[in-house]
């Protein structure tokens, strides 16, 4: 159910809606709209019946909502959600551009990495300290040091920093670096990180798990807007399907269906999507041109010799390329009315 | 193995070579090259020894080929392949656009139609007369009577005709009034009628199975191939994986490993693809900047009323749209170096 | 729609009954039970009024069928179906061994195998004459040669041959030998193929397609039926998944899902399913424990020297093993009360 | 690397060994076997030179490894690991029942259950006290007060609890009152999990991720086997594929394959796997036959009412009946040589 208020409803009148919610033994979620303020209700076991709102002061209409995604839906909030990340945003109708090396590995390798891709117009850059890894023999990471590494292009740089909080423990220590915090594919449903995550006021960056569906998607990122985090960015990375000849299959068509159900911003991650660097360029420009409110791609001073990813990261000469057609396209697609997070434009 | 002639040699050397390698009872296919000609080998059980053939002369060089499929192969000739549909080149860097109807169903359907999807750069025309279909109730084309309806449209617009050929027996038939032979999803292992076109002279289509991998796909090419049909388009249309929110998943990383690892052209089907209409445009696009030579979309006067697939056709506003945004990512796809077919551009 | 005749019904009300299905347009099915007489409706675009039928003479009542299947449904026929093989029943309760090689190579190779086969309680001989294989360089089986070979068996052996029908224009010739047509996983969807094994009084082993899903399986057996042939037998023979372990992943759920909702006789072939030769007996074993009324695997004199399956076929002395904890298990099962084919032994 | 002992080697000689390997580096996994120890590397990078060890005393031979799982391989360990958990083995050629609810969900659903189940043979009960849910407004277990209710039925019943660890937070709680760690699908590759797990000294029941392959379900056992930790039972619960009649497809293959490329013991989670309690019993029986050295089903009171997991929940009675011919089963697979866990019975 969603309880949307009049224009000119009072904050006092929001108030006492929310205070009703409560008595009843729900929660409440106060949805700011650029015109009026909607609420929405969770921990309802079934429908609720508008009754006992539609009579309150300041209420426009009660809107049962149909999906097992709430907050995160359309229905719900039909304007698109834009992230601000130190006072850059996500999901504005530009394009963001996220690089960097899968893991950081060394100062010299992240600050040469980090100066090509801010002056190739990426305002993010990506760089793992934590490295989930299928084996426990290979290699996970700086850890700590990574961090210290990452705090200090931010003060050389005009990046945001996104990196990967693989556990609750490391939370606290990886949110004191990161502007983005990125929850891995093999943590999709990693629960308690999800609430751990949810209850900070920091944005994340949430990847689709390796075989989940669009659905449960949303509903792991209704955990982190649950619990209050709305700064909630949704990746594509590829999934798992009997196809080999590319490590993942990159679904595109992930782009156009969050955007169209829900109101977060959603980022296109082709190097794992298709894991072979060749490739990544072309994937790159499809996602744009589908509909990513932006892109993040691996890049590496020497992909050869990279510790992890190698073979799915840019050199500095093709990420170099590649960003200036990125930049031509996302041009494009706002000139042509292809603007993401419009769901009318992919009408 | 392939062998390489030198560029001088005569049609007496290239002979020569193809009688030494039937009488060691395997098949010599003759693969014509811009500047020089090339000689595959298929029939043979292991490896052949280079140095049965390397001293011939006119021979310039014996490459073993380390892939299952041979002919299609990009090593055996790294060579777009351009095919040439009533004077209609798909795979020289431009974009073909095909488009229509899933099944042919009524003269008013077609002309209508094909009048609009020819006015708006459509050099082709897409329409099913016999339809296979999951179930033995469903609607099956109109058959014979959709050859005539089709073979009326092509005495009245510049349109090429794209259509099914289902089976062997009505293979003449089919191919009477298609410029295109499409070989559907479900038909792409039947390798009967693979055989039966494959000894045709007529350009086919040939679908991706419903979860064939690229390397099946490739095998099945093969088939058409090693009858003598170079003629050969293939097709990206989705696959089968868990997800359930769209009809298949749209491989978009197929078509770049297609140009990469063959030399024949790729045509992205969205509509089966993603199989929700409002999402096919932003496939479309995605398609042409990931490499496409051409994009087929499905197209109905009135999609509500359409006797299959009407979920995911486009109505003529929709496909107007669309096609000049279309030609405006085919034009600058060719300015920026991105043109298909070209392997060096996807490095 | 399904209407169920009284006991007592007399066959002219039966005909009655037809003659209004067909003069309202459809298609009217007798369904021969062992009390009464049912007739299910097909070629109805949506539901069927009962009331044209309940009150002619003889008719019981009309029920509703929910599912896109009919007649090949437990809610048109709940009895099981036992399709009889040249005296042989399949689906009556009783395991069917059906055993034999991936192709037929040789004289000596298939007389060998047959012998050994039928000493061990085999009454159904497999093995291909014409073989649709992946690559067209690959060993496509010996044809029409094969199937004078697999007559000679049945002169000599108490066997009944089940052999692949791989095309339209060879159905004949392989109808004059085979006791059971089978369809292989690639042809699960080649209609046309269905279309005319449906018109034959054959029996047929329809495999399911290597992506397809069960209600896809039921579609295209309904092909069949809806064509007047009921003498069929489904065959799970794995599915394709991301696991590359195995060659397939053996869907053991399938035969329960296939007695549940069928009424037809279901086969296992855990060699296809799982595809490596130590690991078939435990999966041959597991099914016959899940319910299938048979199960086929493949046996070779010389599995390391076929020409096609070796890694997934059985020695003779495998198969002599094999073959008597079959006949353990089938005694069991009869004896717990676990008979396949009997739904209420699945609650 | 794999350095096997000789029979007559000491103690000394194999600590000297493990220092040899602690010097240059690496990490030293002692492994008893029966008649002879034998010592794992790991942390290497790439191979390590036999001649470093094969001269030191007791040293009997240096074997490399070819796969990436090591410590979990029957390369490294040909005979099966029992687990013992309080004086009951899993592993030993008899099989274990476990079965119990989803979720513990009161005093008296547990207690009953509890009570039913061990009187019918199982020496385990399951049961979630903390669950881990796709949507934040499920029903998450009744936490703490639910481990309070397991500890209450031990000291009732010859049962050992088997109940999931969902996050590092709650490792230490739940391990006071479970006999084995359950670590769930969705955890597999919780890294941190794992790693907390791995420390401990307590028997884990680790599942198959939804989507995971094989390999890498032994390289998730392989970070609690390299922690030191070697009392994991491997489980087999269903894997996700397009197939969407069954909540997940059930891979039995699966059982055959841990059996022989691990000597980990295996548990079949057919109720997860098949998620329709009419056919659990069907495919708890196969798993049985298989190769299961246990199998785990839901049991519940009423399923009807479950909160979590009714649809796959058997009544007392369906349990009852199951266990019978579990019990059968298992009696016969040991008489006819199928014992699990021994690889020889495999081939």
């Amino acid at each position: 159910m969603l309880i949307v208020m009049q224009r000119s409803a009072t904050p006092e009148q929001v108030r006492a809606v929310c205070d009703r919610i409560r008595e009843i033994g729900f929660v409440p979620h106060e949805i700011p709209g650029s015109t009026r303020v909607a609420i929405g209700i969770t921990g309802n076991p079934g429908p609720v019946s508008p009754e006992l709102f539609q009579d309150l002061a300041g209420v426009h209409e009660c809107v049962p909502v149909s999906r097992p995604y709430k907050l995160v839906s359309r229905e719900v909030k039909p304007e698109p959600t834009v992230v601000h990340v130190r006072g850059e945003p996500i999901g504005d109708g530009r394009l963001s551009i996220i690089a960097g090396p899968c893991a950081v590995e060394s100062r010299d390798q992240i600050m040469r990495t980090a100066e090509h891709v801010a002056r190739n117009g990426a305002k993010f850059l990506r760089g793992g300290a934590y490295k989930p890894r299928t084996s426990p023999y290979a290699f996970q990471g700086l850890k700590d040091e990574g961090l210290r590494l990452l705090e200090e292009v931010k003060k050389v740089h005009d990046l945001r920093i996104v990196t990967e909080v693989k556990d609750t423990e490391t939370v606290r220590e990886v949110a004191e670096v990161a502007d983005v915090l990125q929850i891995g594919a093999r943590n999709m449903q990693n629960f308690s990180l999800l609430e751990a995550v949810g209850r900070l006021r920091r944005p994340v960056l949430l990847k689709r798990g390796i075989s989940a569906t669009l659905t449960e998607l949303f509903m792991a990122a209704e955990y982190l807007l649950s619990l209050g985090n709305y700064e909630v960015v949704l990746c594509e990375r590829g999934i798992r399907t009997f196809e080999t000849m590319t490590r993942n299959t990159f679904d595109i068509s992930a782009l156009a269906m969050i955007q169209h159900h829900t109101h977060l911003p959603v980022v296109a991650d082709p190097s794992h999507g298709v894991g072979i660097c060749w490739a990544v360029p072309a994937m790159a420009l499809a996602a744009v041109v589908a509909g990513a409110d932006g892109v993040m791609v691996e890049v590496h001073p020497d992909p050869t010799r990279a510790l992890s990813d190698g073979q799915q990261s840019l050199t500095f000469e093709a990420f170099e390329t590649l960003a200036a057609k990125l930049r031509f396209l996302a041009d494009w697609r706002a000139s042509a009315g292809i603007v993401p997070s419009r769901r009318s434009t992919h009408k």
